[in-house]
């Protein structure tokens, strides 16, 4: 809650924050001439800010040394262009802790940390987990709550306990699908704590509640649809909105069904620019599933 | 989906719906009197359509000859004033039948139907329930879905075809909360199956997302802040209803989680029409509650 | 807890405690005749006891009169030949208080109770309702805990509290199927609250770890299964226990599965004993479900 | 299902298969001399097998060199007295493979693996991820159900599919806690597939089920009840067991809730072993933890 930090988030983070996927090569290892011809797409083609090494990102699914360099290669490739917020959750707070000095290092404007659990953890032993990171880096920390992939929930009570004890916890993702948390979040904390939507089935609502941003990778295919949506949505035009929702919601609902790495890197390779395999034990989404994607990206196309 | 039904939808039931409690007297009979009070209380505060012995109304804790009584006396207090929604569900389907007659020759201008469980009822099962209702009486038929009270929880793909095949089933109140289960509604019947809420803090999103209506009790209490959040969204000011749902949410939240009967007939007391405590195994609000909702209802009328 | 009603359980209410089904004659009417064969044949067969109206039963799709009908009918057609324990749950305290007291002067032994719900109660209104129904009887009371199927879920915390709190709370039936409901209430109640199991895919274990009794329908239809599983308990040997389990699990799965009334109705009419259909909304169970019924049947019949 | 590994089952691994801990020094670095003391104290106290890099083991928590470290120390500090099973989970099949390969060749007698998520896996995914690491090493295979810290839960029907479709899958630890699992798991696999029981709380209800043996942690801290607990079952003494049973089940619930790893290594501290803390975010137990474990340590070398 520094005024810089607080500087930064009412400026700058906020309308459709894209998580690129993390391109392969066809022997599997990280390609990163074309995570840069991506993230150059995805700033062309108007995202407001591009977060790195999330989910989508398979960052779970990297080694250390992979972790760092597309860390490296996302700041790079973004040159200042728009601003970039790293994932650097890690199981361990150690790891999580290096992960985050790096990411400040190569020149990231913030950081993520989505609480990883093998063994459930106490709050107490979330909040120290966010404290180690904090102290070691002086970047803005957005928490990110999604129990889904971390197995760990964290109450609105918690998130905002952290946001008022910790000073760069400036902002929150939340990506539970479930609108209420939001409402929790924006009393608890008396509208103080930007709150972010990461479940693309909620785009519509959690705007409407008052959501500062959409954490998408649905960006990465229809780059349009979920930008047209917050212009709709910062005109006050409620009714557009609805509209523009309704027409890219199959396609959301099938993003996140499919898992984001395995429908996005398909959409990817069916929109021209092939990013290869998500890695294993995740596989290529299989045929049934590449017609019902080819279909969905179609209708909006014709729609737009 | 005849002509005629459809007709009453669009033109008709849309907006505030409103559930009166059903008032006892000291003795724990039911106190006609009294809510012929209220009910002109909710029609001189502008609701846009009446719905007595819903779960509000504590229709499930009558028994037969009370719930007779109420049906009609309530139809004959509204006077075609406004548009009166009776729920009509019962364990039976025999006996749900018997009630849908009874209100449909006292004048109700639809029926509402949950399926209320003890055992699991299958899609089957449910549907036949339905169809026995609807052959039964001609008035346009409400869906009604609240796992939480009833035990039965119907998928948007159920309802949808109950709508497809039954000709008066014309209409929806979703209660589980659930902001996706409105969104396959609309999709599958392809948005002609009007939609309404009935999960008190889900009202500006279920406004956003569609919802032609909000059923709610809360109109006992803070009549004016319902009516004009749906002003607002009429309006298509997103920015204001947000702004208006926020203020009354905590109210919203605490009447939902003390229950309704407990907490609107507290609330109805604090405000000066005593209408009697719900029925046991039910218990009236303790003394911690109605200081907690006397502050609640006194920020509202501050805010007013 | 006094010395008389200990007595009782002690002594009495252990084994195979069954409970028939209510048999309805073609035009949905109970049918009491049936009923008293059906009664004859379960004590014929072995049982430890008969438990009326409770969910098998179908107690909650009856009206006042016909649940006073079969009440005193069971009673009277058992005849003091074995302990019967007769359901009288109802949603509201003032119908359970009259059932109890009806159940008593018809000669019950015992009276089991279910907080059925409709609005969801506290921990203090359940409470209540069980300390009134225990003031206007002197018979022992069984708490019966089912959140299947009545939408409340008592914590064995409160189970124990009822036990030591009023005088004739002397056992429980717990039907959660979760094991760990009965160590907990053995452990909060060192051992003096006896408890019955009431999910039949349970039964092997619910024995090991030290239930009373079996609490099931499948004795309608599968009569020496389940008395063959509590012999071999009584005479501490798991492994003939384990072997005659697994035997009649996939018959306890199946009833389980398909609804208790549905299913034993059925099982009963393929073994010669016609009893009717449950009660709409339920449905008779199809024709697949006949024919899996008497291959499940006729394969115990081949084991045994 | 070859032969030989149907050979090692049959004949080795039964009985209390033994959790050790991962011991750490003062500064977080592994202390391999400290768990060559505990797995001596493990295999002379009555142990069956050992069990390194499990859940316990904080296998999720060690870098791949930590990890195989701790691998190759255990099979050599057991030294053939014992079967060695050795936990080889991990996040992408390529890292679980090389796991898998290293324990092989290390001396373990069998792997056991536990398909981890970040994204949820599809059957297919999961069965290829079992495939993969089959094809690689020629040990039997333990599949790893654990859903609370895995994140993915594999059905029965899976469970089985993976037995009857890859050779070396030749057993299934079940930690759900379910009972119901386990006679799934039995019916499917006609008594064929063994299972091992992974929830402490369970071990009594599992043996009766016929469970093979019981994966725990507790031999760590109190190795004499759950052996006492197998040889009474073996016995087929139920009643015996039962007593043994709820005896140590207030310690087996205390270590489940309070998180194995951290629980654990309180009670070897306890009892004159120190091994360290849990690696961070896990903190050590709080002084209230402590008091309440050495309670509990108490009582069973009462009872004992």
């Amino acid at each position: 809650m520094t005024s810089q930090t607080n500087l930064f988030n009412a400026s700058r983070l906020q309308g459709i924050i894209t998580y690129p996927i993390t391109p392969f090569s066809a022997n599997g290892e990280v390609d990163i001439k074309t995570l840069s011809v991506l993230i150059d797409q995805l700033i062309n083609s108007g995202s407001h800010a591009i977060a790195p090494l999330g989910s989508t990102g398979e960052s779970a699914y990297l080694n250390d040394e992979e972790w760092t360099e597309v860390a490296q290669a996302s700041i790079k490739a973004v040159n200042k262009r728009l601003p970039v917020i790293v994932g650097v959750s890690d199981l361990t707070t150690q790891n999580a802790v290096k992960r985050a000095k790096i990411a400040e290092k190569a020149g990231a404007d913030a950081v993520m940390v989505l609480p990883v659990s093998y063994w459930k953890l106490t709050p107490d032993e979330i909040f120290n987990h966010y404290a180690k990171i904090a102290d070691a880096v002086s970047l803005p920390i957005m928490v990110y709550n999604n129990p889904a992939t971390s197995g760990i929930d964290m109450s609105p009570e918690l998130i905002v306990q952290l946001f008022k004890s910790i000073d760069n916890v400036t902002m929150v993702k939340e990506s539970t699908g479930d609108i209420q948390r939001m409402h929790k979040i924006r009393l608890l904390a008396n509208n103080e704590l930007p709150f972010y939507n990461g479940s693309n089935p909620l785009a519509l609502e959690a705007f409407a509640a008052g959501a500062t941003g959409w954490c998408t990778a649905a960006s990465n295919i229809i780059s349009q649809w979920p930008l047209k949506l917050y212009q709709a949505i910062q005109n006050n035009d409620i009714d557009l909105a609805r509209e523009l929702f309704y027409k890219q919601l199959p396609l959301l609902e099938f993003i996140l069904k499919g898992g984001l790495p395995t429908t996005i890197k398909a959409g990817l390779k069916l929109k021209g620019l092939p990013v290869g395999e998500p890695r294993k034990p995740l596989q290529a989404l299989d045929e049934a599933g590449n017609k019902k994607l080819q279909t969905l990206l179609q209708t909006l196309e014709t729609f737009s």
